[in-house]
């Protein structure tokens, strides 16, 4: 069963649908995700939402009362028209909480991990510029740019005061999304060696049709973190299955709070968890779904796995034609953020 | 005198002034940057504008022409109330596109500078939210960051197609404005050796009070470069002003097509050519203006020449109280997007 309703909370599920305009309209999504109602007279598309939370919550926990309490309310919800909940993000800045993660990428090229990693979270600035819907299509240039997927969690904030607690943070995550960081692994190296981060090697981000509130998730939200397997299947089989609540190194008020140090971030950032990754339960670096073990939340990690294991890696980076989807279930089976079910696509 | 205007183009000054609004209200400014009139009617805000930008620019040119044709038109313009032109573009990329700045870095670290930096631009990503306007304090936390400006030109475009060439990116460069890229010299060595790029070790960027469109710039906008002096005075004292159309590798339209090589970029991306920096005429690098050279426009810069002729810098990082001011001036000493003007203030 999805979480039940407590009083004093606010249970939302809020998406961005296509209506021709570059951000959309904000619609407001039953919790089964079967039908929504327009958000229009509290606030235009998510980036005025977030813009003004305080002054818009009521009205929209308002109709998610209505469009939770009885079914004859709204219109089917149609997850092939939602764009990114909030398609025009203030700022995309993602981190590196899963250091497993880190710690395979590093051991797979033969470097160590620096003690300060476990302290100090790796972050980098993402484009928050055109941003993909749940069942857009991954446009690439070229299948030699190393094609992956990276399946994440991100936190929609608040106005972040500079130098704001990890503390103070917890309380200016507004709303939860399901990301996948398109990545290209080819063009990584070269950009890493020119000494400013990721550039090109990034593409565009896609999202899950919804955002939530924090309590959608019930106790599965606890510590800043998200309790749940994240689950990825490629080209239809299972892929990756890692609980995103596990081996998280920073839960997102350290992130936000990290991203927030230097400067002022205004409302509407999204701040994402790095791709999500778990050891297996004997320590080892995670084992294939089809082995019994928890998979991967993107390609590059079985490589590493292979590289450590055989010297050198089997596993091939996405093709034209291949499919991706990162979903996030509850106990029953439902879906919490609705599917990323994405295609890559050359470019025209 | 200013350039002159031609018929077919479509000469404009635009600002964004608060009015207590997170984005304030789009102006049209008259080219002496004396009055102002308001463009509501046309666009209410810059995003708005660029967003729509081939169905507003009659509107706004038409405003352009009033306020330029008659001296009774509008209000006094008031730059104290000026935010950044475009206080939330869709993307903030920076460049480094003179690469004499890129090659003294390197040197005053003893490094070699690798061939392929000759031809293929660096570019950072960097945080789009909460920029400042231009007499906006710097807030800081410590002067124990390093303190430092940096003044660059930056580009506003309409829609990138992914891949476009220099040649169409040319096409796309809709305004041209003068920034502050804020930056904090002793969080760099850290954040560069994770591998991630800038993060906290870049503040909010600054901007001056007008956007202009490229013909406001008559001849000195030639080969996609900017041909006029970056006057920087630090403290009162002139500190730099190095040509920015001389020793740009690369130059706008190569910058912004680099920037789209591997996604879409939304309209409203501000494309930052990285810190301005000359030659000396005799190829050595920079003197100090005090010393008849064309000086720099940061501090690093500086610091870097004092390391290689004496083993170690000796100006210091900016401290709480100092004011920085950038500026670009026509012939006549008419300024073109009017100054920054700003001061280092300890954060509360």
């Amino acid at each position: 069963m999805a979480p039940q309703k407590e009083s004093g909370t606010d249970f939302m599920k809020l998406a961005t649908l296509s209506n021709g305009s570059r951000y959309g309209e904000l619609v407001v999504v039953s919790r089964d995700l079967s039908r929504y109602v327009s958000a229009r007279d509290v606030a235009k598309t998510m980036r005025d939402a977030i813009d003004d939370w305080s002054s818009v919550e009521a009205g929209l926990q308002a109709l998610s009362e209505k469009i939770n309490g009885d079914a004859s309310v709204g219109e089917a919800f149609d997850v092939q028209k939602a764009m990114a909940p909030l398609p025009n993000p203030s700022q995309w800045a993602d981190g590196s909480a899963y250091v497993n993660h880190v710690e395979l990428v590093r051991k797979a090229r033969g470097a160590e991990l620096p003690a300060s990693f476990w302290e100090d979270p790796l972050m980098y600035m993402g484009a928050p510029d055109a941003m993909l819907g749940a069942h857009d299509d991954v446009e690439v240039g070229s299948e030699s740019w190393g094609i992956d997927m990276e399946a994440e969690i991100g936190v929609i904030c608040d106005d972040l005061k500079m130098g704001l607690s990890p503390e103070e943070a917890a309380d200016k995550i507004k709303l939860i999304v399901l990301l996948n960081d398109v990545s290209y692994r080819a063009l990584i190296p070269g950009e890493l060696a020119k000494g400013f981060g990721f550039f090109q090697s990034k593409g565009a981000t896609a999202f899950a049709p919804v955002a939530i509130t924090p309590d959608e998730l019930g106790e599965n939200w606890q510590d800043g973190k998200v309790h749940r397997d994240m689950l990825v299947h490629y080209n239809g089989d299972a892929f990756g299955k890692a609980n995103a609540g596990v081996d998280m190194t920073f839960n997102f008020p350290k992130i936000v709070s990290h991203a927030a140090k230097t400067r002022h971030v205004a409302a509407g950032a999204i701040i994402g968890s790095g791709t999500v990754s778990n050891k297996d339960a004997d320590g080892t670096p995670g084992k294939p779904v089809r082995d019994g073990g928890l998979g991967y939340s993107c390609i590059a990690e079985i490589r590493m796995i292979e590289t450590i294991e055989s010297g050198k890696p089997t596993t091939e980076f996405m093709k034209f034609g291949d499919q991706v989807r990162i979903e996030m279930l509850n106990d029953d089976g439902s879906s919490i953020f609705g599917a990323i079910d994405q295609q890559i696509v050359e470019t025209k």
